[in-house]
């Protein structure tokens, strides 16, 4: 029986993991929840899955969630709500599935405190990759990938020997843009932005799923993940999304992980692995689909990946700073304040501006976090 | 450095088998070969290999071969000829590439020897499956598979634990008659039978791959290879033969392996398992192939590989009277005798008057295997 603890329990991976651990009582049990403001959500899966220690993003919540409940339970708040749950004497497992750079801290916390970690915030990676590589290393903790193509090359390595892998190669769906020409770029509305073909997620990641920022920052979260260097990281377009990503291996074999586009297969494999739990979702037909497509990124189109690119060789503070100013570009795009083109342009500038150095100390990492922040919304103001 | 005994030196398999061990000379010596009836390629191959024993298949070309070398190396012929090589105390590893029924008995002579297996002999499985496991698991040895196909099973099973398979899943390229209409079947030729879309093989194994026999044998060789049950079994068209075969697992996640159609990569892969080794080989770009694709087979269209589901289904010595019948049948049409229609004919009459029963020795799978012989001979004769 694993005791789970889940950051970010009413978000897409959370909902997700929660119908994993529905599916599995006897292997999984969730002991603490920590979601951001959807009070109403939380409140079902405190019912629903009674653990012990919940936190909520807003004090102002806690009063409200307290009023929904049926049942007693512990309710926290803040940041510090957050680190409680992460940290939660009572959990083995930390699934690791806010947005953002807020699921940094906890993620940290986890790992400090011993925890296996399955980790879905991409951020952890991008902005703090090596940094926290070092911290896991030296708590003797597991980082299992969550998110499909990171699970896909995890899964492509097992019972390798990761010095003769040649390339790992991402592939992404294109987003929902492959086919539109570039000129119409400067029409793209926000509704159309957030119409993903194949995966249903949060608004951020789809956003990033367009403009294959979402790509980028998996292959800097790739970069660490798996300790391979930014050559030897490729992305190949498959608008079909059943080959989740692949590695190559100096032989010239190709492993390749291929499934339904269902996250609840890389949610179970990371809760259960080096099991593989049987489930009833629908099995991948090839004979169905007929046929799976390959393309090249076009990067002239999509200049996210050719940032994100950038950033990855540049190393030291730039991932953070890439991944903060996108942050910030994406939510003013959201909030219709700058355009779909602008999303890149407010990125490149924040990088363009930023100087590079090598953190010693994760307070170095959220400075540059944090000036990339500022300097990305003047930039965004000014646009 | 691994001392080879190589079965099948001049054959397709050999060659590229030696061609992976002149590019790895620090890896692999090989130290004893086994041939047919090329006696001109297999002088070239011992000076340039310097095997200590040789052997031919014919009395008559031990004087022929020793005058067409410069170098001293021990010849015999003959079965017996082959099983000296097979097990030759200086040989630790054995690659099994005779092409036909004649590689049992050298192939179960190297496993009784306690010599590690390369298995390109697709017989040893189809007719004696089980007996051979039997014998691999007393002996202590270990079979690798060199046929591409199941080279990717076994690579997609490194690491897992097999009982949690669900389906494993063969991929065919369909042969050169694919899209032939069922109708003219009645009309192809020898020769365009021999083109294969693919893969540059022998005469025998291209008529097979022609007819899905090839993938209706290696259903079987797969059947016992992996211990894996006939319903578990399955084959999926996919004329770019780029995914070389692929297994589901019980949650829904399908591992491939891809490359491009090389048989020196599962074979260098065979012999240095669990390592792989680099290579100058082309790589595989699914960018520049662009689409893969996959069909149902049409087995109302390729008969053969209907017969073999029958036979692998049906156990006992069915599978060794299937693959009898067909080696018959596949000669009679490359002697002209008897026309491309007629090679499912032969076969499924032959496996109708079979009385099938469940082997208790080497012996009553040759006798079974012997009476087929007689029984399609005569078919064939009388078609």
């Amino acid at each position: 029986m694993k005791k789970i603890s889940l950051l970010g329990a009413t978000g897409s991976i959370g909902t997700s993991t929660l119908d994993v651990v529905r599916t599995h009582p006897e292997d999984f049990q969730v002991v603490a929840m920590a979601c951001g403001r959807n009070i109403a959500k939380m409140a079902e899966q405190i019912e629903a899955f009674r653990p012990l220690l919940v936190s909520v993003q807003h004090e102002s919540d806690v009063a409200k969630l307290k009023e929904s409940l049926s049942v007693p339970v512990e309710i926290l708040w803040g940041e510090e709500g957050a680190l409680a749950v992460a940290t939660f004497d009572q959990a083995d497992y930390v699934l690791s599935a806010m947005v953002g750079a807020a699921g940094l801290a906890p993620t940290l916390a986890a790992i400090r405190a011993g925890k296996t970690i399955g980790l879905a915030n991409k951020e952890t990676m991008v902005v703090a990759g090596e940094y926290m590589n070092a911290a896991a290393k030296k708590a003797g903790v597991k980082m299992l990938p969550v998110d499909s193509e990171h699970s896909a090359i995890f899964q492509c390595l097992v019972g390798e020997n990761p010095a003769q892998l040649r390339r790992l190669i991402l592939t992404a769906s294109g987003g929902p843009f492959l086919q539109k020409p570039k000129e119409e770029f400067v029409k793209i509305t926000v509704e159309q932005a957030l119409k993903h073909p194949n995966w249903d997620m949060g608004a951020k990641i789809t956003i990033d799923s367009s403009t294959l920022m979402n790509k980028g920052l998996e292959l800097v979260e790739a970069r660490w993940l798996f300790d391979v260097p930014p050559e030897q990281l490729d992305v190949c377009v498959h608008p079909q999304s059943i080959i989740h990503s692949m590695v190559e291996f100096q032989d010239g074999s190709v492993m390749a992980q291929l499934g339904i586009p269902d996250m609840r297969i890389p949610i179970a494999y990371a809760l259960s692995f080096p099991d593989r739990l049987p489930n009833d979702l629908p099995r991948l037909d090839l004979t169905q689909i007929g046929q799976l497509t390959f393309f090249k990124p076009d990067e002239d189109k999509f200049r996210c990946l050719s940032l994100a690119k950038q950033a990855m060789a540049g190393g030291g503070t730039l991932p953070a700073v890439l991944n903060a100013a996108n942050e910030v570009a994406v939510a003013k795009f959201l909030d219709r304040e700058i355009s779909y083109l602008q999303i890149p342009q407010v990125v490149e500038e924040t990088l363009t501006a930023h100087q590079n150095k090598t953190p010693r100390s994760l307070e170095e990492i959220l400075a540059a976090d944090l000036w990339a922040r500022e300097f990305a919304q003047q930039v965004a103001a000014a646009a």
